[in-house]
């Protein structure tokens, strides 16, 4: 379940008026940005800045980009884009990181989003840098890295419920075997979590904990680690459970010195309409302190503001 | 352009109540499915279906199955169907040919259709199926072969217009290297053919063959062949010239001893709606005799008269 909390019906145009008076004059005022952005749903936050590019011909996300700063304004501009555009922006920083590609949110985006958001995102790829996703992913990748990347993302997963378990058996076999055989870039891997549908995946998983007495993501994590190694358990963990997957990313943003508010805001931005109160309550079991607390503890000011406002807090 | 002929406003009624008098009693009247179906283009088929269903509650594609035979049923299976459900039908034969997938059919379906259209392909296969296009292939394929079929039929390719010559410049440097070193399942050979969008591509063989003399697919033909090798020469073909390509494929399909009344069938078929009179243009300068007499020559029966139908030949 979503966590932000928004009126059923507020006027485009009296936001986009109220958000033109928090951008003039001198200063800015961050709080009306706040209780204005943060409390409204992906469809609303459209209908204003249509009704902001109407109202005063100027891109309303130019301007709060220009307008604020710091961690601030990167969780600002992530949140006022369409879900699938943001996405995209999301998955364009990670491949132009270097010296790698940050492949742990290619991994993450490509493995939760169902197929028809991920198709979304690729068109949005698209008409945002005019190349495909894949193939600017594919040319910042080399090696098995880039085959299982490239699967990742391309892949239309088939979306039904069936399970063939006797399959599921055989495949749980087939993986034991190339990690037996300390072949992780055996393309076996490869093929099985890039293609599979989701619960087809599971039932493998499943399979291969039963029959082996140790999960696969144990037994990958007891091996010399690699960038592939790595990107494969994250995928595992993100089909397996991405609730969890999302809580363990928020803790140790958290608990890093310094906090990785990169991975923090990208976590509460983009699960906020969307699941972020189950993620909210794992942290809460997990680490027994409410996960609003632990990010005014580690954050402060307007971003700080802004984060608890997403998390739910009213006024 | 099309070559079949069909009326503008046929009634969807008069069609099915036709073809169930075609098939009903002693006999089946093929002529007159044959200048029913062989005149209605693919919204008016489908159409013609749904009255028929309605009107007798049987499926039309499942009656005439039982009621045709041979190359003349297959012909107008195929037909008969949704553009984008046949090419599903044709890749999941493809898929299941032993020993090695038919992956001629497969390249060329997923080269030359848009990205749209492969994405309701993809679909159509998963209705059908219950599996994704993707798994099956590569379940079904091995090595440097599965990463290229599957890479092609995965990717959504970028559809704009734009060309970046300089990238040309350098990707054409790059195949050529590759085939230099003689490493053929290079894996720049298998990113550039499937990622990049089909105008880059084009602009990458271009420079390729000013730079050095020849074209790729000569370079690729005098080597030693493999699946994998003859599989990026039709991936190569398709995407640089797929009148050309289809000309070949009628050409060879005629010129075999015995017909390959599958390949003949399959191009005819899917063309049909679409640009079949370019392609018989082309056998016509190629071969100095007209599609239609090649292909009178080679079939006969219902057969011949099905595919002068879809040639668009008139009473």
């Amino acid at each position: 379940m979503a966590t932000i909390v928004f009126p059923e019906h507020p006027s485009p145009v009296a936001d986009a008026e109220a958000l033109r008076k928090a951008c003039q004059g001198w200063g800015t005022d961050e709080k009306a940005i706040i209780s204005i952005l943060g409390r409204r749903n992906a469809i609303q936050r459209k209908l204003i800045r249509q009704a902001y590019e109407d109202l005063y011909q100027e891109d309303l996300v130019k301007r709060l980009e220009s307008e604020l700063s710091g961690d601030f304004e990167k969780a600002v501009y992530r949140w006022v884009l369409d879900p699938e555009d943001r996405d995209a922006v999301l998955l364009h920083v990670a491949i132009k990181k270097t010296p790698v590609v940050d492949y742990r949110v290619i991994v993450e985006i490509s493995s939760i989003q169902s197929p028809e958001e991920l198709l979304a995102i690729k068109r949005a790829y698209q008409i945002r840098y005019k190349h495909s996703l894949e193939e600017d992913l594919a040319k910042h990748t080399t090696g098995d890295l880039r085959q299982f990347l490239v699967g990742l993302v391309s892949i239309y997963r088939y979306k039904g419920d069936e399970i063939d378990s006797r399959l599921a058996n055989s495949e749980a076999d087939i993986l034991l075997n190339a990690i037996k055989e300390k072949a992780f870039n055996h393309e076996e891997i490869i093929r099985i979590i890039t293609t599979r549908s989701k619960p087809q995946i599971l039932a493998t998983l499943n399979h291969y904990k039963d029959d082996h007495g140790s999960s696969i993501t144990k037994h990958l994590r007891d091996e010399p680690s690699s960038d592939y190694v790595s990107a494969v358990r994250i995928a595992i963990r993100c089909i397996s459970d991405h609730h969890k997957y999302y809580e363990k990313v928020i803790r140790q943003a958290l608990n890093r010195p310094g906090t990785d508010e990169d991975s923090l805001t990208r976590v509460i931005v983009t699960r906020a309409e969307k699941d972020l109160k189950e993620i909210k309550e794992l942290y809460h079991k997990r680490n027994s302190v409410a996960l609003e607390h632990a990010v005014a503890k580690e954050t402060s000011g307007h971003y700080e503001a802004f984060l608890l406002t997403l998390l739910g807090k009213q006024d």
